[in-house]
């Protein structure tokens, strides 16, 4: 089936499938959960296709380990599905409501966006995470993964359509996509396909934006800061910025830069600049930070840089503002944090970073969908319009506006005969 | 000063308004209110230059008497300021807590999304109604009016400018492009320009989100439904079709296709054409209707065209379903309005019509922004990410997650010295 077709055959699913009942979806959860029970021998061996596949062109090791979906990636997606299946419904429900004029009220009222095209990397869980967000929040998807785990994608999709069809929703609703041309030809589809999530490099993402009509909500860098500030408390300064950088270099939301406030850098620096050194994490600081402790010089290109590495750039400032000023300009407005003891220096934190996620006194490893509670996450977004941070339900819902009255014209209004009240109301939609 | 300065200045001016007391940028609406009542024999003066120079090159009728600002105008717009004053802050608002692990809560909380880049027509009250929703919700603007209205623009913005540093708010959060050099240059900003808002035709939105990597928010044509269900009270199903295609034609939410159910079509549809006759309404019908009254053939190009005149097209469907399928389809996902006494069909119809407003027994014409109460409205946005319908103080809003803690690190958590708790609570954010 060609690409336009499938696009087609999608949006018309996405019809049925956003005005069906909460209890069908959630079943279909379950029901996906115990399909994939019964078809892991078929899942396994597909994945083990895959898996010799990719040693034979010599996938680095890293990517291989992704790759691999055996007993122990089968129950934590089984487990994901419960968790998932037992959040409350994201449609349907009133956000808003204002009387207009008399008998005639609004309602905003929150439905799925339609039919989402969403591009990610080769963990083949994510097929599942993804897929089955988009069921529960009433949205069609077509799905492309990454090439190296086609034969378990397939296999996966599979699983999750015959619990679709099972349950009496509509199987193209869930579609996979399997080569580079179709996502051509996906980006192309912009009065059937709604939004377009691409994960994957920075510059991937930016050739989608480029080459596409369809609004587009991705990442691009995750350059996160921590800012230890002249109130921070020295031990929980030094936690902070280890887990940041440490616990996983090669995520988004790990550390790339920490800024140090003047006042408190003698201090500290010396302790982190062993503490880092144990965790075999390379410095590179700026000219005061070489003046405290010896480490590589830092360039000006260093602070826009997203290492995914045990490197790490220091800079000194002489103000929560400065602070501030650099994560604004070099940063990727990802997640940055702030060590400090001091409500007034954590507010304005807070209030100025211009990021998705601005913590005080915590690791920016906890910028994830699942750590929010949100169930799990199609993506992280840096761009500001339409979602930030982690999706997951909440970012794949719109609203509409549902407006009931009994024959009100705007010709009464005009004339006179009917005033606008403007009663602000606290009640569900009734239709 | 080009276009990237004022850019750049315009995003500096951001970061203070978007950290401003609510107090202060309200005080900055009721003084812009009183400096234009100061100003206004500059603001009258200079729009009689505008409306001169429209005259001379011969501009139609219509749109000068949008290009009229006199002391009517005046007085709307500063009931404008006033009614905005007296909305509650949209910044700032808790929308959603969640304790993660013990004594860890993140918060998402509303804030502006930066600086917008708005191009609107040549009615000059639309600029003060736009900057003074910026000012009130925390955003810098960049301001492209008609060039019609270049004159009485200049004026006001300069009013609202005196004002705002009168109030002690950065007066560059404010400013008026004055070309369309300036637009194209505007387009290339994206890494100071979070979003470009566009009023105007349908193909000047095209052109804008062709030639941007800037989100862009726009609507484009607005075809909106009328559908007359089996179970429409007739008397109501007249006055709404009347009223939604003939109390203004020549705005976007006019009505310009009626679908009409054929079990009420022979009763109905003679005394509708009437209606539109006494309206002087040009009918255009598909071949049923044809069978019922004496009009003009509807083509397959009527059913996506947007008038914007006294011409409507009618067509008789079989179903609800098939009304449904036909404004999908065919329709702009604008506004659309079912006639009926039917709760069962009402709620269908609200559920699968993918519009931004779906309406029960009420005129299109009520979609608008200071009609829904927003106070007034940057455009209407026919698109589904982030806003849809009439964008006020909301529409202009995007969120950051605050996540609060006192030294909380992922290695604790993988470790199992944490676990996660993941309690919704509803709280509001303490900084």
């Amino acid at each position: 089936m060609d690409l336009h077709e499938m696009a087609k055959s999608a949006r018309n699913a996405f019809y049925d499938l956003s005005v069906s009942n909460i209890s069908v979806r959630n079943s279909a959860l379950e029901s996906i959960s115990a399909q994939l029970e019964k078809d892991k021998e078929i899942i396994f061996k597909a994945n083990a296709v895959d898996l010799m596949e990719a040693e034979k062109q010599g996938l680095a090791k890293p990517l291989v380990k992704r790759l691999f979906f055996g007993p122990d990636k089968l129950k934590q997606v089984q487990e994901g599905l419960h968790s998932l299946a037992e959040l409350e419904d994201p449609v349907g429900k009133t956000s808003f409501c204002n009387e207009i004029t008399e008998g005639l009220k609004l309602y905003r009222v929150s439905c799925p966006i339609g039919v989402l095209g969403i591009i990610f990397e080769s963990r083949p869980d994510a097929l599942v995470q993804i897929s089955s967000l988009a069921i529960k929040s009433g949205n069609a998807v077509l799905l492309k993964g990454g090439s190296e785990a086609l034969h378990t994608n397939q296999a996966l999709c599979e699983s999750i359509r015959k619990s679709l069809k099972m349950v009496g929703l509509p199987e193209k609703s869930t579609q996979l996509l399997e080569s580079r041309e179709d996502v051509r030809s996906m980006l192309k589809e912009d009065t059937l396909i709604d939004l377009i999530i691409p994960r994957g490099s920075n510059s991937f993402v930016r050739y989608i934006m480029e080459n596409s009509k369809i609004p587009v909500l991705g990442h691009s860098d995750g350059i996160c800061h921590v800012y230890i500030d002249s109130e921070a408390d020295p031990d929980t300064a030094r936690r902070i910025a280890l887990d940041s950088k440490t616990q996983n270099v090669s995520v988004c939301n790990a550390m790339e830069t920490l800024l140090i406030h003047s006042d408190i850098a003698g201090n500290i620096l010396p302790l982190l600049a062993k503490d880092f050194e144990n965790a075999h994490v390379t410095v590179r600081g700026d000219e005061r930070t070489r003046q405290i402790i010896n480490c590589e010089e830092a360039e000006e290109k260093d602070w826009s840089t997203e290492y995914l590495d045990y490197i790490v750039s220091i800079k000194i400032v002489d103000s929560l503002k400065e602070a501030v000023d650099h994560i604004n300009r070099y940063g990727s407005h990802h997640t940055d944090s702030i060590v400090t003891e001091s409500k007034e220096n954590a507010a304005e934190f807070l209030s100025r970073v211009d990021s998705a996620g601005v913590y005080v006194n915590v690791s920016t490893r906890f910028a994830d969908g699942f750590v929010y509670g949100f169930g799990a996450e199609v993506g992280i977004s840096t761009g500001k319009i339409h979602s930030r941070g982690p999706m997951g339900l909440d970012g794949l819902m719109t609203y509409k506006y549902k407006l009931i009255g009994h024959g009100q014209t705007m010709t009464d209004i005009k004339a006179g005969k009917l005033q606008y009240t403007h009663i602000r109301l606290n009640e569900d939609c009734p239709l």
